[in-house]
């Protein structure tokens, strides 16, 4: 660690090249994940030129499921943008700490399917609830890694500030477990809710501001 | 918004790291968009040795439909190619229309599997044009929103002009639709035309024309 | 094309944003292809335990097919790596130039899984040496097309050089095709010989030499 | 090898064009890698309502083989990060001991899904071990090679001593082949090891000790 102060200042956090490889290995997997999920959702044969409503309701789950993990998937994205960007190395925790975090995101699709293929299943909602669950936590993990390795203040108290945020996300996520098995469409309400706050005008305008602090101090570092 | 004028301008366009995520992200969907519909032609085994022509045919549906989308995903990467490059900054809206362009163009393997496994139906038709047509239309909110943010005019008037260009195809994908149920051989027509017409010379040249304005001028900002 | 000059001069190649695109495209789709191929390759569930020397037999050429392939494509992507390196510059035609080598790259997997399951069809064999054939050429078009835009006499050379070398491969995969039909074992003698060859030290002296040749002329460039 | 004098040291290694490639397609592989094994686990349907205890112990061993794939395909992704950090040139002999390494990768997903879906089987776990002993052997192919190419004595240095410590962890892959036909459970206990000690306190010690070491002379060098 004490080679940090004289490395870490002296390239652009976005040109150093361990960083780069992190960013690129995860927008990898990140767009890996997403695509192979349409691997599993298929149109109906029997749509083709009869109707089958029961074949048609299936689809339509599948169809919705994936929506919903594409949208949990690109918010993770977006915060795993930013939360690299402002990483001052990339030392062993933090590649590792990266790697625990995109281990949950590959278990998205399993899930997702499961939920698709089993809308009512109060097991398949929990399942999904419990992966996103862990998601957010081991990005936390890794956030609260970038805030203790960070020299720069401003970046340390947005980390804080994000951190804070993340526990009422990890609530919704936790309680939709029991109660899925006390009525399903409660765990969607909560597996909902989280993705469309984020379109809020509220939230949006929070995270405008937060990102474009990062911004301006990230480019003032550089 | 206020930090624009100041961080827009410190570094070349393409340079800007959350620009450059952003092209990461997307063309690694892209790469996979295109190759995961060749994970669903098989060369039927029946091929290997005796005569099929069912089986045959079939095959050449699904490889016809094949190279058609590759074709309309790789005419859709140019664009996003150029667009991206002329974007001023990456904000949470930039994002967010292009995650919802990516969405869209990740359901065109769908609909490709089901078009090419039932060439003959007006619904898989009609299904194909609906997803290129929305493809179509996410990607000219994209397009809307870059020139809105964007502070070099040259930029803006080029945006606009190709705004204009997107109505005669949003009109002919919106036409195979009821077209399909009418006579399918005309929904696929409109299906191929556009494509087509990418490479006459006519509309060859006045793409051309548009690109190394853009370069020009985009190495111009640098 | 006037703009050549100009654009052509002012950055490293290697930095231009255009060819940046072009290539982490190109390149997720190669890696992608490689790695597809793994999808169809299983080993028989009847091997975990009893034996199965049918089974073992199918297994053993699938997995020979892909290790032929894998060595194909990573031929094709070594000498994408050079060609796009020395490109002046990303114009449109370049670019479909680009997306038609990608196009036939990516039908190897389709006429990798066929050859692999029935590695003595004269059919398969045929198929496997038509696409390769079609991705030679349509890397030799690519090629050609970066010899007449370059304004460096020497890349010019080199260029024409690797062409004139082009066309014993294409004869060779050309003759497989016919060869296919009178003896399998001939084709396959085909498709094999020119990976081969590609390891044989003299042809390895002079790839390593024009190699050297992109690189030393390439840096001096920017 | 007469221009390496003159190429190498020109541009910091981080930013030669060949190397960069190589990076790029290695880590699209690595990601896809890691990412299509997810393709073959699924929840099995029994499961969403009813009870079914050997469905869920073979849904938990495809899980477990999972992670376990996942963390060993890590531990060679970052491994090749620091490797490729310090090649001095992307000549042809890397490019090929490069193939080398991620053709055996690629081969990890098959005996991850053999072994998944076989954890009793002695055959699945020596099919196991040996790819992963081939892929041990072919990155320190690739990291000798890396070792008399480079000029910088400090990086020969590290790589020698990195070189020592391949060789414990092929012995034990290599032990977990016969030993997979006495008890399988001490085969599986050869394959857990290695990527557990990884996290071991002593071994992340030494492990940080050589990253920084690699990262303040890669610097020194650019």
């Amino acid at each position: 660690m004490t080679s940090k102060h004289k490395s870490g200042m002296r390239l652009p956090t976005e040109l150093r090249p361990s960083n780069r490889r992190i960013e690129a290995f995860s927008d990898a997997v990140f767009a890996i994940v997403v695509t192979i999920m349409v691997l599993e959702i298929r149109i109906p044969d029997d749509l083709a030129f009869g109707d089958n409503s029961a074949a048609l309701m299936t689809f339509g789950a599948l169809l919705a499921t994936y929506a919903l993990s594409f949208v949990v998937v690109a918010i993770f994205w977006g915060n795993h943008h930013y939360l690299i960007f402002t990483l001052p190395k990339a030392d062993r925790a933090t590649l590792w700490l990266n790697n625990n975090a995109l281990l949950w995101i590959t278990l998205i699709p399993i899930v997702a399917r499961f939920l698709g293929a089993h809308p009512t299943s109060p097991r398949a909602a929990a399942a999904y609830a419990f992966v996103v669950m862990c998601c957010t936590l081991s990005f936390s993990l890794l956030r609260r890694h970038a805030a203790r390795i960070s020299e720069n203040e401003f970046h340390r108290a947005l980390h804080h500030r994000v951190l804070r945020r993340i526990w009422p996300a990890v609530a919704v996520y936790a309680a939709a477990i029991p109660l899925a098995f006390i009525e399903v469409r409660l765990a969607w309400l909560c597996l909902l809710i989280l993705p469309a706050m984020f379109f809020l005008p509220i939230v949006r305008a929070e995270g405008k501001e937060i990102e474009s602090m990062y911004e301006k101090k990230g480019n003032a570092d550089g």
